[in-house]
């Protein structure tokens, strides 16, 4: 186990946009072909159900995450590709987990946090409103998400950077307990570089503002939505200003160094925002075009990404159980001999 | 299904004691024997850690309790009967309920309760100090237990009906929120004539308290038990009370109408509290030497009950494996065709 493992998850809530594309997807597909590196990656759809309760919604955006992922050529021989619900020994470690997790470890969680200081606001009564045992307890999901796979990095956003430490407090906690390695403490991997993407109205892309461009929606709707995307009042001819415009930032986000500085220049030669988004569209729609058809064959055929997914489970729990076998013995849930 | 589910757990923590053979063990193993009713019996081994972080007593105590029940005839052709830990459905289900079940009905549970008024009392300022998400969330983990096997009937104690009380509350939540008839909604049956059997020093016979007689204790240390079982100073030929006397409610906790009037009847005519105690020691002894002998057989064989239990492992997952395929589904979970 010389070999650096680095776990990233992926909640499966939604349907995957050129923001995820920029921020994540692009980055982490690179990374999984460092050999150097064993890398897991895993369809968080545990975790969707915290936040959907909305069954065709879960199972619709798995299938797109995972269709997405592959289209882009996620390598799977080399990363292990798996869904999280198909790992049984996953919830069986967070009970195991949640048995030395001190539960005023998951009262200072910054989700569970929030989520208090909105009923407080609002008036509510009872601070828990509308939190199910889910939220509150997901930070230990997530600490056996990580803990099952002995991951040393897991590249997450600023505002997971806690659950990696309560993941290691955890850890440490059942080390010391049942006084053994049984645990490698992770590290999160914060990527400073990672560019967030503006969405339509010119706010970070995000489902919840309800302002993306899905990855691979059809040709003519991707035509439309660049057109949508919030400009300016400038007529052509009029500079403009490449810095703080999201049409710009989405342009450079996928374009060479040398095509963006070319964009650059036409920003200042007063190019009209109709021909700039058409220039927008036509790279972007070129750049889309294989993988999108590459996406919609495997929309086509469920039954490939299902067996794809059944031998990453395979590969995973060669581990997992393993794994678990040796922390029911640590625990005293060993089988009888 | 039309006949009744009654599901029973036992706790894996301590070493079974006459105690628990006269409240618990003894009524559930004759009501297995009822051919209306599918029973279930678990060794309830995930609850076990949340109270107990030694592993060789939980395992211990698992053997112990295994080998006590079918020791004393639980019929394990009619009765399922298995470890919980081999159902790796039931955390699967727990957290699959933990995502509809609200936190603040775990705030309001009893165990967690009492432990957060004895931190208040011992003026810790945390009043959560040493309470483990296990601790916390265990009445969720108890719903999967029972909702897994679509239980009609739990037999409790007093203190357990709360925990039945949220198994409900949980199910007809996840029924309303996922549109279906996925759980049946359990019924607590607390037998108001369970006795509770009085210890060596005249409490409540219980692990707590270090004043049990073990079930299957050897014939010498079972004399030397019952004669530490606390008496009063009335000397040889003084009348003495049967209904405030320990050792009187043990005796007639196992013997017959008749043999318990003919013992009321030489505590009226003065017997002597040595004689007392060698009748009662013999009585107990001649009714457990035959089931301590197969205590001590099974003991010798974990290989034997292993065997045993991983049949009725494999019975339970019969029907978990197609329930949690099927609730897999309801929540969007399902695979893909």
């Amino acid at each position: 186990m010389s070999q650096t493992r680095v776990l990233t998850g992926i909640t499966t809530t939604g349907t995957p946009h050129l923001g995820n594309y920029v921020g994540a997807i692009k980055p982490a597909i690179e990374a999984s072909q460092d050999p150097s590196v064993q890398s897991f990656y895993f369809l968080a759809d545990y975790h969707a159900l915290i936040k959907c309760q909305d069954p065709k919604r879960v199972q619709q955006s798995r299938l797109e995450i995972a269709a997405t992922w592959l289209a882009l050529g996620l390598d799977t021989d080399n990363a292990i590709f798996y869904r999280q619900s198909d790992i049984p020994e996953i919830p069986e470690l967070t009970w195991l987990l949640s048995c030395v997790c001190a539960k005023g470890l998951m009262n200072r969680a910054h989700a569970y946090k929030a989520a208090v200081a909105e009923n407080e606001e609002a008036g509510n009564q009872d601070p828990d409103k509308g939190i199910t045992m889910g939220l509150f307890g997901y930070p230990v999901l997530m600490a056996a998400d990580i803990l099952m796979f002995n991951a040393n990095k897991v590249p997450v956003g600023r505002d997971q950077i806690q659950h990696i430490e309560m993941a290691r407090d955890i850890a440490g906690r059942f080390n010391h307990l049942y006084k053994g390695d049984y645990f490698t403490l992770p590290n999160a991997v914060v990527d400073e570089k990672s560019q967030v993407l503006g969405g339509l109205d010119g706010r970070k892309m995000s489902k919840s503002y309800n302002n993306t461009i899905p990855l691979f929606v059809a040709e003519k709707k991707l035509q439309k939505l660049v057109r949508k995307i919030k400009t300016n009042s400038l007529e052509p001819g009029e500079p403009k200003d490449p810095d703080t415009c999201t049409l710009f930032q989405i342009y450079a986000a996928f374009a060479s160094t040398e095509e963006t500085a070319a964009m650059r220049q036409q920003y200042a030669n007063g190019i009209g925002w109709g021909d700039a988004k058409n220039q927008v569209f036509e790279y972007l729609n070129a750049h889309l075009e294989k993988p999108r058809e590459r996406y919609h064959a495997l929309m086509e055929d469920p039954g490939h990404i299902e067996a794809v997914l059944q031998k990453g489970a395979e590969r995973a729990r060669q581990e997992t159980a393993v794994t678990m076998d040796r922390l029911r013995s640590a625990v005293g849930l060993g089988r009888f001999h």
